[in-house]
Parts: structure tokens; C-alpha cells; sequence
């Protein structure tokens, strides 16, 4: 079967890796062509293996010698049958994101993204354009990308989930861990930040947008769609830092949770102290843990490693062998 | 949409408890109309109503006034387009089931199964020749129905699976907590039966049958395949009761695993000691627990409720959930 044909939208961290994967990965290499790659201010039509050696030096798309500041995703429509993306959010308003996805779909162009923001304010639209337009979207990126969360909530769709409780931002991981050895809450957001490991910009984590987007999508996925504009979403800092030392000492363990009862709709993220024994509390600050609550007794549990740019790059290859999987399917007539 | 034509193969426990979900789940009642009942010595066609009243009392198919022995499920072939099969496994000959899956799948029937036997011996035959026939195979009630182990894996396959380890079988969990608390091996497993939480024939859970079939499909989910052959089966009565009870006192618990490195095809299952706090030591006796350990550090932890017969079933309507989104894509014209 023919390669795909695909654009790389997004040339950060996540971007740069998954190109590098979309080349070395043994179980898709030779299948996808990425005929384009965009950023933020342009992008390369070809020049492929420039990119490559880019990506691996994890410099900016500028620098390619064929960049074109002209070239956007409109260039690309008619061209491309897949496009990957991996753009910065835009929960507040949505735009441009929003209106890039609809039209990628309504072009019947498949996605496969690690941006959270169209399924987190749109899940249904997107996904019934993607379904009339026999397009694919693929986003286990965009939730806990190193657990497979978008698969357990699929799996979970004909039982009844009465809640579920989450630690699935790892950035108030980090903060909430530097308080507990002695930080303040400013000097701990601080240093995260200079430790790269939350955005210069760390309001996304800690105002809760990051996490109220993830139970969104998650809630959507069990069936019982949700948007991030549906959640309760209190910040980091409700929690005070002598209140988190001094439960500390008691064995406590201050967490960000995320939250949901899909059925009547009730989302919220916001930050709680947790008995030691409790498996959201043993999260470490490198782990996401989900605990799907049943409408019968039981908990299902699914807990591991957090995603950061090369283990969310995998992930996405797991939606393009979907994607092939999928494809092949649509388009091979019966023996 | 018009409604699914199928039929349903199998009316014992997890038979009777799907045909009740296929009637009630809110999200599936009236998409599916079961057109035909099949038992191991013959079946009805119609007679729902009948058949509903028989399995809400739990009572077997022959009871039904419109039984006929001659029919079987060549009979429905030409006239389904689905087949809910739970029937018993038969992993030593692999006969009559293989050749009913080949030939509802060479028919272009898809199949929802909670029966491991096709998948655990022939797992690309039948995937291929699902893809080629477009038809659907459903099977997340066969390994560990309680939880969304088959989602797992599947939301794994663009990462490197090192090890996968697991407990996956209820019935030694059942006799190995017995023999802890005191009683013979074989005591233990006469107990079990009586129970109910063992099959008449303890066999297939005590030689690791059952065990082995789950992680070889498993394995062939993640993609690489395997099959029950491939599996060193070490019978759970390897472990002695005397080892089991000393190891018990010094805080090691006995548990029956499921192994495997699945790149290099090393598939076991066998009874071990492990340390109390070890997450498949603290699998509870109605729990199942997956560990996998990626190439990369770090570990995927699931776990969650067994999957007696009404919660196989309620993972089966997950399948069809599925099988309909499926249908709807393969079937509807671009708008």
C-alpha cells in the first residue's frame, strides 16, 4: 500500500521527536511522507532531510535553508490525507486551533494531535465531522500520554462509571513535591519553571486549564461529552503551603486532582491533601495515576510513567499504527 | 440505522447475562436484533421473549418450546452479520471452534467473543482473515473482562514492551488464598468448585490453560504474536502447600502469573512467592492485576475486579459499542 501522505504541524519538542520517530520507528517507517512541516511562523514544503537533522538537534524549523514564512496549514489541505499536530493550546478562546481542525476534518484530512484543545471544547463536533468525512482523529496524546487513558476509558464504555479521580498533571507534581521539602508555593513554581518542567507560562498548570482539559476529553471518551468550559477549575495556590507542610508531617500528601461523575456531568480540578495510602497519593511526581470508580463495587486502576515530548511522540505512533490499521480497512475492497 | 441482524452462540451464565444487556444497556437496546439462540445441542430461531424469561431465571436453552436440535450455526450463517459467541474453550484440539470461527469470518460475520480459543491458536489467521472479509472481531472479554486489559495493550503498541507480567486467573487466586488459610491443595480446589469459583473440571485453571490463553493474546494484541503453544505451563500445584503456608507466615504471598517478553515470543505461566508488596502480591483473590515494564524505565500498571459472567457480558456491549461506531464507518457514504 502507498505511503501516507502527511503534514507535521507543530515543530517543538513534540513535533522535532515525532518526526525523528516517523523515520526510525520500525513499525511505521516507510509507511508515512511528510510532505510539510509548519511552525508557528511558516514552514517547509520537502526538504526532508534537513528537518531530520533539525529535529535531532532540536533546532527551530526557521533555520531550514527552504523555510517559507507564506506556507500554513491552508497550503497543505488539498495535499496531505493525515496531519499530525502538536501546537501550544488555546483554551481561553480556542482560536486559531479550533478553526484549523474544522477545516483539516472538513477537508476529510485525518489528525492525529497531542493538542488538547478541539477535542476539549469540541469533542462531538470534531469527532461526528471526523465520522461524516471518514476521517480519523487519534489523540491518546492528549491525556496522560505515557498510560494508555484514552484506551481504558474506551474499554470502560458499556459499564457504568459512577467517578473518576486522576492525578494527570505533572507539573503540580513537581510544585506541590518542592513545598513539601520547604519551598514557598511562588519560589516552588519558580523553579519548576527554570527546571523546564512546567511551561514559561505556568498558569496553564497551575490555574488547572492543562488538567480541566484532560477530564474533559476523558469524560467525553467514556460517552458522557464534557467540555473544559464544564469544569470547576480552582488553582494550585487554593491549597496554602504551611497547610501542606504541616498535613505533610501527618502523613498527608497534597495532589492536584482531577474529577469527574460523567453521568450528571460534575468536572473539577483542584488541589487536596490525601491520605498516604491512597493510590493518588503514592503518584510520584513523574507517574499519572486514573482510578475509574464502578457503578457496581470495584475500582479499575491504571497508573504510570508520565508523557514528556519522546514518550508523547510514541504515543502518537500508536494512533498511526491505528491510523494504517483503519485505513486499510476503509479503502482494501473485499477479497 | 437499521438494527444489527445477529446471533448468539452460547447460552450459558455469560450467554443468559448478555442476552439480557443486549435488551436493556441503554446504550445498545434496539440497535440489535438476536435473531437466533444457539446452545451446544442445538437452538432456536425467534422465540425472544421466551429465551429472555429462560435466561432471567437462569435456565438452559432446551427448556425453550421452539428448541430444535438440528440447528447449529451453519444454519444462521447466510442470515447474521454478527455472532456473540461464548461457548467453552477448547484449547487441546482447538475443534469445533476454530472451524466455526473460520467459517463465520469466511462468511463475512463478524464475532463478539468472550471464547479465547480462536484468538489464543490462531490469532493472525483469523485477524487477516477478519480484514479481508471486513469483518469485526470483538474480544476484550478474554482476557481479564473485569478491567480494559485488551485497550491496554492495544494503547501500547507503539511503545517497547519489555516484560509483561500478570495475574489473570481468579480460580487459583480463589485456591491459593484456601490454601493459606489452612487447607490442602486438593481441598482447596475441591472447595473452589463447590464454590462455584472454580469450572466442574478445575483443570483448565489449575494447569494454566486458562492463564496461558490470556497472555498469549495478550502478546499477539501488543503485537507479537503468539499462541498458547508457545506458552511453558507449569501447573499451579508445583508450588507446595507446606512452601505456600511458611513463605505466608513470613509475609510472601502465593500467586499463579502469566509472564511474558513478547519480542523475544517467552511466554510462561506458573505459581510463585512473592513479597507482600509486590502489586501482583496485592492482587485480591477477586481481582486480576497487568504490570507492564517498558523498555524505557518505567512501569503501566492496571488493575481492577475479575470478570464474572455478568461483567464478561457488560465488556462484550464495550465491544459492540464498538462493532456499531465500526459499521457506521465502513458502511456510510462521504456526506
Amino acid at each position: 500500500m502507498r505511503a501516507v501522505r502527511a503534514g507535521l504541524i507543530g515543530f517543538g519538542s513534540v513535533g522535532r521527536r515525532l518526526l525523528l520517530e516517523l523515520y526510525s520507528h520500525p513499525l511505521v517507517r516507510g509507511r508515512v511522507e511528510v510532505g510539510y512541516i509548519l511552525s508557528s511562523r511558516g514552514g517547509v514544503r520537502g526538504g526532508l532531510d534537513e528537518a531530520l537533522r533539525l529535529a535531532g538537534r532540536d533546532e527551530k524549523l526557521d533555520n531550514h535553508s527552504e523555510f517559507m514564512e507564506s506556507l500554513g496549514y491552508r497550503d497543505i489541505l488539498g495535499d496531505v490525507e493525515l496531519a499530525f499536530i502538536a501546537i501550544p493550546p488555546s483554551y481561553a478562546e480556542g482560536e486559531p486551533n479550533l478553526t484549523m481542525y474544522s477545516e483539516l476534518l472538513g477537508r476529510g484530512v485525518s489528525i492525529i494531535t497531542a493538542d488538547k484543545t478541539g477535542l476539549a471544547l469540541r469533542y462531538s463536533t470534531l469527532t461526528g465531522l471526523a465520522e461524516r468525512m471518514k476521517a480519523y482523529i487519534g489523540y491518546r496524546a492528549t491525556v496522560a500520554a505515557g498510560i494508555p487513558a484514552i484506551d481504558a476509558a474506551r474499554g470502560l464504555r458499556g459499564r457504568r462509571i459512577r467517578e473518576v479521580r486522576a492525578v494527570l498533571n505533572a507539573t503540580t507534581n513537581y510544585i506541590l513535591g518542592f513545598v513539601e521539602k520547604g519551598l514557598s508555593l511562588s519560589e516552588a513554581i519558580r523553579r519548576a519553571v527554570e527546571e523546564r518542567l512546567a511551561e514559561p507560562d505556568p498558569r496553564i498548570d497551575v490555574e488547572g486549564w492543562d488538567a480541566a482539559a484532560k477530564i474533559a476529553i476523558l469524560s467525553s471518551t467514556l460517552g458522557y461529552e464534557a467540555s473544559i468550559r464544564d469544569v470547576d477549575r480552582r488553582p494550585l495556590t487554593e491549597l496554602g503551603e504551611e497547610e501542606i507542610r504541616e498535613a505533610a508531617g501527618r502523613g498527608f500528601r497534597a495532589k492536584y486532582i482531577a474529577e469527574a461523575h460523567p453521568a450528571e456531568k460534575e468536572l473539577k480540578v483542584y488541589p487536596t491533601l490525601l491520605e498516604a495510602d491512597n493510590p493518588l497519593a503514592r503518584t510520584e511526581s513523574n507517574e499519572n495515576t486514573i482510578i475509574f470508580s464502578l457503578e457496581e463495587e470495584g475500582e479499575v486502576l491504571l497508573s504510570g510513567p508520565v508523557g514528556p515530548a519522546w514518550r508523547t511522540a510514541k504515543t502518537m505512533i500508536t494512533d498511526l499504527i491505528e491510523y494504517l490499521e483503519w485505513r486499510s480497512r476503509i479503502q482494501t475492497p473485499v477479497a
